[in-house]
């Protein structure tokens, strides 16, 4: 089922390695409204760090601050290991275009993550069969039609009727790319930003939008999830508040046989 | 009913205001049994990010990695302004010892908060009165003896018994100063991390364990959190997974009024 031919995400999070400048580029594929999907930077950020030679070991925590809009066209990233520890290490990433200021400011942890007792407190979330739900209709912004969005709960009604009166800003659903490919950590990395802004649930509309800060962690290496094998995720967000323009969420994304493989949260800004 | 005299906290967190590198020092009053408490240490780098004459809005997010053991003594912060924008900013700070490595590596967001649409999807944990309830006992770990904690739900029961088979990794808890303090944005980050390791509870014993990374988001400002005049926080913590020897916890930190102040996550490592 999985295509064999490069698939648009490895071309959209493409880098080329460089010393400890690498460089990047951003895709018309996954174009949010103003600048490109935060997910995609994201994953390329952790595409450069997984593929530097210095690394060792699985992404533990990746955190990306959205400083200022990224333009259309070439970025570099610049990567230092700030700390390197005998299990795991610290790393700082800041992505620059024609060297001018920062736009994406990122932390990340790696670890050896060793055998130990597990537990998993969090309930897998019940969902009808990915195969029994209509794909999400495709939309102005590219980014999301790269994925196979398919909604179990909170069905997107952003047709702005009775937005003062919030709506719930849950959702469960499906994500998978549209055109099939095999999870990784990238993929997850991206995913893990895919959800649409917990603001158009709750307020039934689009508004003016922009994630400032994401952070994700991984529960499982990559050698796990390889095994898992799966081309898609059960996936939850939720929001919290709402406040004076800045709005939380918060995330799990699954593997259809009930394993969390990453948690996620973020900040953002809206305009209402 | 607040002391008048400088609090244990205030010391703990002194910065000295330098350009970009400010002092700071780890206190015999907050210190874990390996090191300084995580919750002294990334309030101390938001008290120096508040102080410094740059600083602009109020605090957003603040994302804290624990890269190596910090020791006993003095510590310089480095505060980078790395992005400027018109109504938030972001900020870089790494702490270093003696000029040897990064011993903490933190980013934070600061924003101007302009009114907006409000929601607060989030339930206000029902809870027994602060007075109802016995304070937690003093215990080996000087930071914990600053704290006033009352348990509601999840009361520590860390004698080993039956470790093996998981009990609850949630706990619902009043968290004030031992000597009372009225709340600001410092304490509450502090208090962000000022929950038992949910290993703990869960394995019910003590186990090796250390925070790797820390995320806080704030969804309340300065002056905001000033007028709540509160001196302690209804806080709730579960975990979701502990697997290969890391685990997550995530948070969140009401006013005793119901409005919701702080948001926060981790990730840890432990050892069982």
């Amino acid at each position: 089922m999985l295509t064999r031919a490069p698939h648009l995400f490895d071309d959209a999070t493409r880098v080329t390695a460089g010393d400890s400048r690498w460089q990047g580029q951003t895709s018309d594929d996954y174009w949010a409204f103003v600048g490109p999907f935060g997910g995609a930077t994201a994953a390329t950020i952790l595409r450069a760090l997984i593929d530097h030679p210095q690394r060792s070991g699985d992404p533990l925590a990746l955190t990306v601050n959205f400083c200022a809009p990224i333009a259309e066209g070439d970025f570099d990233l610049d990567l230092r290991l700030v700390k390197a520890n005998r299990s795991s290490q610290h790393w700082s990433v800041e992505l620059t275009q024609g060297g001018a200021d920062v736009a994406t400011l990122a932390t990340a942890v790696f670890a050896e993550r060793r055998p130990s007792w597990s537990h998993q407190p969090a309930q897998f979330p019940q969902a009808k069969p990915f195969e029994q739900i209509l794909p999400y209709p495709k939309i102005a912004a590219s980014w999301a039609n790269q994925y196979d969005f398919r909604f179990v709960e909170g069905y997107p009604d952003f047709s702005g009727s009775n937005k003062e009166a919030p709506a719930s800003a849950f959702s469960k659903l499906w994500i998978g790319d549209r055109v099939p490919r095999k999870i990784d950590l990238l993929s997850l990395m991206s995913m893990s930003d895919a959800f649409f802004a917990r603001v158009f649930h709750a307020r039934r509309e689009l508004v003016p939008f922009g994630t400032v800060s994401l952070t994700t962690y991984f529960h499982v290496g990559a050698e796990d999830l390889a095994a898992e094998d799966i081309s898609r995720v059960l996936a939850v967000a939720d929001a919290k508040i709402f406040h004076k323009s800045y709005g939380d969420q918060n995330g799990e994304l699954w593997s259809p046989g009930g394993r969390l493989l990453a948690t996620t949260t973020q900040i953002a800004y809206f305009k209402a």
